[in-house]
């Protein structure tokens, strides 16, 4: 029996929340490698809330995913077979390797994992994009500085439970903004944020004004919409804020501006977008530290793992909108 | 006859548009200085939208003009009465006078003027916190750099023309946007503009489509709403939004946030508030290159005087909002 491989493509682009009927699910056999590739059997998919933005044609910081083509994804796996002298069979690897069971690669933006060192979801958490844009959006982009109040919205999720980690290891005063008593129980209790801040049950504002009293100077932000709006009217002078994303926003089809936004003004602050491959060449360096704050468990990596196949992932993805995971999500799957 | 001072008061603080009512017009004899004091009389009152929050009670980067006080504005004058070591009389100075024919003053945040160097309504523009607003922003907040394609809005106002005019200067392809086909011309045929985009007229959007296909690097924003929010659409890579003011949300009670701020992330982009007073430590060398630019005719200054009486000073404010200005509006006191 010739192994097959099973693979989402994207099949109409979605309007507001995706649909079902937005992915197709195609079967083909597992590709084998010409020369200079390898294949790669899938094991672990990221879940990120930049997908929903790589559906849609509009214009972008990097290509849509084409109507037809295997749905965009980081991934890890196991190379199971191999025309490529840097890659031998048997060894983990980390890439673009989409919604499916096997990739064929050239090694073009692929790096080698070790599963001893860390559980390979990990390589798609703290050790993959969600640490890496944690960490250069708060040191670099945010400027992050010793003594800061530092404001974390999404904070229970992949990026935001990073980020949270690293103003406390870097000494500041963290808060995080977070959905419901267990994700804010779990951010003050077991990941060392100052503060936690329910947003369904509080008023963002007011609590701030009560946990930030000398307002905030960094503000991460995952979220957009009123949770920013709130964020805004509590910065300092010279405060920075990170737009790493806007979760609240994607399926929208019109973005709700932060009618705040003059609070910039007053208080000569700054509003900066990031993109985490803008650090590129620094990845190195940061997964280093990253991993050094791991294994001496001053940052904790969670990952909430969901079992299945390609085809689950689009109801996986809307457990992100929905707000369902704590830190990073990742579909395992499972190779019969 | 002792000589009367003629003030305008704030009466009530305004919602919306401010009205008749919100003011009152109160006289008073003209103070005679004490020791370390000296009385100017004023000539020139400057018109400017942050006047308008001033007027509020909303926390911003200064208090508000309490109710019952001078209403806050800057102006020139000349000294009339001194007890001061430092201001003779006859001298001309610029400071923040308020709305009045009389200013007592102990010389903080005064400075002296040269009527022989340049016109007294200079003073408070182009060589005013105006020019300085203009001159900070672009180069400092806007990090300009030659080459750039620079837009800025409400480029037929005080602080826009100059602002429009520092990028051409340096060596900047410079776009303005003003509302009216005469505004656009000003900016084109007498301030060496490369465009013009009539807001009133043109889609400003496909205008800057066509105008600066390379994208926008930095966009002085003096206005926000849509204009704004059209400019958000065509940023370049790394550009840098310049958040000066917002003359269109002022009289709004809820500001419009730009809804397409998330271009901010696609471009990684930023959106900075900036206050000319942080720069204050500046003021001299950023006044002499202004000086020299004026001088050597690189720069022209405009002011639109409007001749008339304290009682006047609302009605000349709302020329502001209406956009009935080009250039610097100064109100001109006729003194009986």
């Amino acid at each position: 029996m010739t192994p097959t491989n099973h693979q989402i493509r994207l099949a109409a682009r979605p309007e507001g929340e995706p649909k079902a009927e937005d992915f197709e699910l195609t079967t083909e056999p597992v590709p084998d490698p010409g020369p200079g590739q390898f294949t790669v059997q899938i094991s672990h998919i990221s879940l990120d809330p930049a997908m929903r933005g790589w559906m849609s044609d509009r214009p972008s910081y990097i290509e849509p995913v084409k109507l037809g083509e295997v749905m965009r994804a980081g991934a890890v796996g196991r190379v199971v077979a191999s025309a490529h002298d840097g890659f031998a069979v048997g060894e983990h690897v980390s890439g673009m390797f989409g919604v499916q069971e096997y990739a064929l690669s050239d090694g073009r933006g692929v790096a080698k994992v070790d599963p001893a060192l860390a559980p390979l979801p990990t390589y798609l958490g703290a050790l993959g994009m969600t640490g890496l844009t944690a960490y250069f959006g708060l040191l670099d982009v945010g400027r992050l500085a010793e003594g800061d109040t530092v404001v974390v919205s999404g904070a229970a999720g992949a990026v935001g439970s990073v980020a949270g980690q690293i103003a406390r290891i870097k000494g500041c005063r963290t808060i995080g903004i977070a959905g419901g008593p267990q994700k804010c129980r779990w951010l003050t209790e077991e990941l060392g944020f100052d503060a936690a801040i329910d947003y369904k049950a509080q008023n963002v504002a007011a609590a701030l004004r009560e946990l930030a009293p000398d307002a905030v100077d960094v503000y991460f932000d995952n979220v957009g919409g009123e949770i920013l709006d709130a964020v805004l009217t509590r910065l300092a002078r010279g405060a920075r804020v990170v737009i790493c994303g806007a979760i609240s926003q994607y399926n929208s089809e019109q973005a709700r501006g932060p009618a705040n936004y003059l609070s910039l003004l007053v208080n000569r602050a700054s509003m900066t977008g990031m993109i985490v491959f803008d650090f590129a060449a620094r990845y190195g360096e940061a997964t280093a530290e990253l991993a050094g704050w791991l294994r001496s468990g001053q940052l904790i990596a969670r990952e909430q793992v969901v079992d299945g196949g390609v085809a689950d992932f689009r109801d996986v993805l809307m457990k992100l909108f929905a707000g369902e995971n704590t830190g990073k999500l990742v579909l395992e799957l499972s190779h019969a």
